[in-house]
C-alpha cells in the first residue's frame, strides 16, 4: 500500500511524527542565538547518549563520514592500525585507513562471530615496540547481527597505549555503551539509527588522549577537522552549515529518549530482539547467529528455510505485508536476510513482523 | 514573533511549503527500487540545473564537503595549485588545498572587487611548463556579493590546460552558469540556496578531463571518493546511506524549479536584486558593490549610514520585523550587512524587506 511501508532494515529505522513535524518546520539560521540554544541542548543529549565528558562532534554526513573523520584526524602515512573485523563494517575501517596511507593489520574471524578477547592481546603482546598506533572496531556489526565484547576489548587497548577507534553506529541509543567508563578514545554513531531521525548526521567523541595524536596528524581532514569543531564548538556553533532542520529534529528525539530513559531504552532493545529471536525459532527458521552472548539486540539474522529464497521472503513481506526487511551483504546476500528492531520499534511491530513473516514463508512454502 | 522568521541571509534560505512537507515524509530505504526511481529524477533534475551532460554526485555534507571533495580527488601532495580569491570563500579553496599538502599560489584582490580575467591571462602565460594543475574560484562570493566572470575566466584556464574548479554554492539555480558550454571542469553545489531545500546537500559534477586528473590522484578522499560514487550511480544508488528526506525534498524544489523554467528563475533573481538595489539607493544608502557588471543577483551587501551599527540594525530587523540578514565576515563584520535575494524569495519580499530597512534606518537615526 503506498505510504504504508514499515521499516525493519538497520537503518533508515522508523521515525516518531513528533520528530518528523520538527523535521519540517522553517530553517532558521545556523549563526543565531536561538539555534545556539538547540545546538547546546542537543549536544548534551548526545553527551548523554555517548555516556562521556567529551564533546561530541556533529557532522552533517552519513555514519562512514565519522568513519573517515576518526581517520582523517589520526593517522598519517604509513602508521600501523589493526583493524578487528567481523563484518562488512568492520572491514570498512581497514579500506579506510588503507586509502589514507596507513599500514594495516586485518585481525579477521568468520562472520557471524564476535572478536575474541584473548585474540586480540595476543597480537599487541607480540608489539613490544607498540607500533600499533591505531586499534578499530564495530560494536554491533550491522552485516552480520553480531555485538563485539568492546568492554573487553578497549581495555587491552587501553592497557597495551594505543587508540581504540569504535564504531558505535548501530549500537548507540539501542545498546549500553559506556564511552568513558570502559576507556574508549574514539566513539562515533549515526543518526538513523537509535537516534530515531532520518539520515544525515553523524556523531564524534574524541578523548584527551586521542587529542593527542590528533595533534601529530600533519594532513588532517578538513571537512572533519577535529581542532575547527573543538573550537567552533565552544562559541555553541560548528564550522560548517550544519543541517539545522536534521539538528532540530534530533532535539526533539533526544527529548523523547530522555523520556523513556537509557535504561528503558536498552532493556527495550533486548526484550524486543529476544521476543523476534525466540518467534523465529518457533516457527522452525535458523538464526545466523545462535550464540545468545554475542547476538545484536539491534539487529537479527535469519537464514531462510530450505527450499524458500531470501528474495522471496523480502519480496512478499515488502509487497503483501509492506514491512521492508534487509538482504544480507556481498557473501551473505541470498543467505541471510536482517530483521532491525532498532530506534522507534515497539513489541506491537515484533508481533507483527512474526506474524507477517509466518504468513510469508507458509504461502512460499506451499 | 515565534516562528515568523523570514530569513534574507545567504542560506539557509525560504523553503517553500511543498518541500517541507516533502521532508516530512517517513523515510523510505535507500537501496529500494522506489528511492532509486527519485534518484534519478533528482539526478535528471541537476543536470539541468548544472547545464551538463556529467554525472552530478550528491553528497550528504554542506557545501564545504564538496570543496574539500573536489580537492580531495584532483590533488596529490606537491600539487601546485592556484586559487582565485575575491572573498572568504575563495580563501577557503586555499586552506583546503593546503592541508592536502599542495603547494598553493594566490591571486587576491581587494573584497568588492571581481577577478579581472587579464590578471589570471598574465599568470597562466608565465607558466610555461604548465606546472599550474588546478585554478579554483568562486561563482559568486557571499563574503561581499561580488559575481566573478567565470565564463571568461573558464576558457583561459581550458586554454592552459589546467583543471577549472568552480564553487556555484550561492549561484547554481540562482545566476546563469552554463558548466559545459563554458567549459567548467568541475562545479559544485548546495542544497540550502538556489535549490530551496534546507541544509544538508552538496553537488558535484566532474567532467572527462577532470576525472582523467582523478585518476593520479594517490590517496583520494574516501567519503567524497568519485569513482565510488560514479560507480554506484551507474545502478542509481549511493556508496553510503544519503540523506533520504532531504533528497525527497530535493525531488519536491527540482519539480517547483522546472515549473518556473530555468530563464524565469534567473530573470526572477535579477529583477528582485536590481528591485533592492534601487530601494536601497533611493533610501541614501550605499551599496558595497557600485558596479552593476560584478554585482551579484543573489546577495546585496549594503554599508549602514552614518552614526548607525550594523549590529543595531539586524537587531531591529530582527526583533521588530521578523527579518535576518547578515552580517560580514571578518575584516567586514560590522563594516556591511548582506541581504540575500536568493531561492524562494519573491517580489513581495524584496518590497517588504524595503520597508522595514527603511523604518529601521529611521527609527535609529533619531
Amino acid at each position: 500500500m503506498y505510504d504504508k511501508e514499515f521499516l525493519m532494515i538497520p537503518g533508515p529505522t522508523p521515525v516518531p511524527e513528533r520528530v518528523l513535524l520538527a523535521l519540517a518546520k522553517h530553517p532558521i539560521g545556523h549563526r543565531s542565538k536561538e539555534f545556539s540554544a538547540i545546538l547546546r541542548r542537543v549536544e548534551e543529549g548526545l553527551k548523554w547518549v555517548f555516556q562521556t565528558k567529551s564533546d561530541v562532534h556533529i557532522y552533517t554526513s552519513s555514519g562512514t563520514g565519522a568513519m573517515c573523520s576518526a581517520i582523517g584526524n589520526l593517522v598519517n602515512q604509513g602508521d600501523k592500525v589493526l583493524c578487528l573485523i567481523i563484518g562488512n563494517f568492520g572491514k570498512r575501517w581497514a579500506k579506510i585507513a588503507k586509502m589514507r596511507g596507513a599500514e594495516v593489520i586485518e585481525l579477521e574471524v568468520p562472520y557471524g562471530k564476535a572478536i575474541n578477547p584473548d585474540d586480540l592481546k595476543e597480537i599487541l603482546d607480540k608489539d613490544v615496540n607498540k607500533e600499533i598506533k591505531i586499534v578499530t572496531m564495530t560494536h554491533n556489526e550491522t552485516s552480520t547481527g553480531v555485538t563485539n565484547p568492546v568492554k573487553e576489548l578497549a581495555a587491552l587497548i587501553k592497557n597495551h597505549g594505543a587508540i581504540s577507534v569504535v564504531d558505535g553506529i548501530t549500537s548507540l541509543g539501542a545498546l549500553e555503551c559506556r564511552m568513558d567508563e570502559w576507556g574508549i578514545d574514539v566513539l562515533i554513531s549515526g543518526s538513523q539509527k537509535g537516534f530515531m531521525i532520518p539520515p544525515g548526521l553523524a556523531f564524534l567523541a574524541a578523548n584527551d588522549r586521542a587529542f593527542e595524536v590528533h595533534k601529530k596528524c600533519v594532513y588532517p581532514d578538513f571537512y572533519f577537522n577535529w581542532t575547527d569543531y573543538k573550537k567552533n564548538l565552544e562559541k555553541d556553533t560548528t564550522p560548517w552549515t550544519p543541517a539545522v532542520n536534521l539538528i532540530v529534529a534530533l532535539d526533539s528525539a533526544l527529548e523523547m529518549m530522555k523520556e523513556e530513559g537509557l535504561d528503558n531504552i536498552f532493556a527495550r532493545h533486548k526484550e524486543n530482539a529476544m521476543l523476534l529471536r525466540q518467534g523465529i525459532k518457533d516457527m522452525g527458521l535458523k538464526l545466523f547467529v545462535e550464540d545468545e552472548k554475542i547476538a545484536s539486540y539491534a539487529i537479527t539474522a535469519v537464514l531462510p528455510p530450505e527450499g524458500v529464497s531470501v528474495p522471496d521472503i523480502r519480496k512478499t513481506l515488502k509487497e503483501k505485508y509492506d514491512i521492508t526487511v534487509a538482504n544480507g551483504q556481498n557473501d551473505l546476500k541470498d543467505k541471510i536476510f536482517r530483521m532491525g528492531t532498532l530506534g522507534f520499534v515497539s513489541r506491537r511491530d515484533v508481533l507483527t513482523a512474526l506474524a507477517s513473516l509466518k504468513e510469508t514463508i507458509d504461502e512460499l512454502k506451499k
